[in-house]
């Protein structure tokens, strides 16, 4: 398996933890984002969507879209779970990753971001404020549904992590590099900080991977 | 069974294709996303993710995000599917889903409209120039992604509707409304066009719901 990803990109930071729960080894290929050539070649001759991350999964080829990488391996190897068994459990746990890969990340990333500075001409000041008003916005619903469900523990959903988790942690590290204010979550930052001691989450980390800056 | 929507959000129309498709009666209840008083309620009382849609779905409870929802539909009422049986089937349709979901979507609903006019001061035609942007940009990546997969057929996998066309059509009909240039886009357009000539898709229709204006 091949994992096409950006040391940075919170999407693929997602993806690398998934693969890391269940075990399965993927040779790193890095597309940068920032250099103005990776991504038009990497869209012409790999991933017609265009972004990363994406993976080269043998007979099932190429698969793009975090949250759709993450549902396949768990078809593909149930084994540790990244969704609970039950209906509601499974509804619980894709609410909370999606609250973070539609309402948070998507107005956080590089590309919107650098759309306000060109194409609009906003200065730093104001793209960070767009920044922390919708990741501080989103967080504040991530961190009122889980605290009201009744379904967290360790981790967002019971004492095991799941496909949530793959979410929050690059989206909490994000938060962090722009400095937004994380006091009113107390129960993501909790969770976050048990994910940083497994593993798991600390060889995904942006910081350890070979593209790292 | 009860749907909390909004006649006109994108999110809430792919949740009513998707109950239609499966044959599920819900009990419509609208909230008002453009007057100031009904979401801030509905966020207190029902839903704390605080956006529709979102479905009560009996003893399984309150689910909110759309994806999330139809992937519960999917799994509490298998028949007639809205993922294919495959594997590599499978994660085609989700990634198709998730890019409008993820990609598209997200830059171009109300909430984000209206930040661009009310704290970043910009004119009607900036913020149209931004939805436009952002729609086609998304809009030809999803052709590229499906045009070159050899997936598609009468609908966006095969020739039958899935959870991708719940997300195509949707966003269509918003970018139709905000006279987005659909020329380069003839395989999606055509798909819209098949998914109009049936029922459940028709039912969905922004116009034909109780809240409509």
């Amino acid at each position: 398996m091949k994992l096409y990803s950006y040391f940075r990109s919170s999407a693929a930071y997602r993806v690398r933890i998934a693969l890391n729960l269940k075990g399965i080894a993927a040779d790193y290929v890095p597309v940068h984002l920032v250099k103005p050539e990776p991504l038009p070649a990497y869209r012409d001759a790999v991933n017609p969507q265009g972004l990363v991350p994406a993976i080269e999964a043998g007979e099932d080829g190429l698969i793009a879209q975090s949250l759709a990488i993450i549902e396949y391996l768990e078809e593909k190897q149930p084994e540790p779970p990244l969704l609970p068994s039950g209906l509601a459990e499974r509804a619980y746990v894709r609410s909370a990753a999606l609250l973070v890969a539609c309402d948070i990340h998507p107005l956080a990333n590089l590309r919107v971001l650098r759309y306000l500075k060109r194409e609009l001409g906003q200065e730093q000041a104001t793209i960070d404020a767009w920044y922390r008003h919708w990741v501080e916005d989103g967080l504040a619903r991530l961190e009122a549904f889980v605290a009201g469900s009744g379904r967290s523990g360790a981790f967002l959903h019971g004492d095991a992590p799941t496909m949530a988790d793959c979410c929050l942690v690059p989206q909490l590290f994000n938060a962090r590099r722009l400095a937004c204010d994380l006091s009113g979550f107390p129960t993501l930052v909790e969770i976050d900080a048990r994910c940083a001691r497994l593993e798991a989450f600390q060889r995904a980390h942006p910081d350890v991977q070979p593209d790292a800056e």
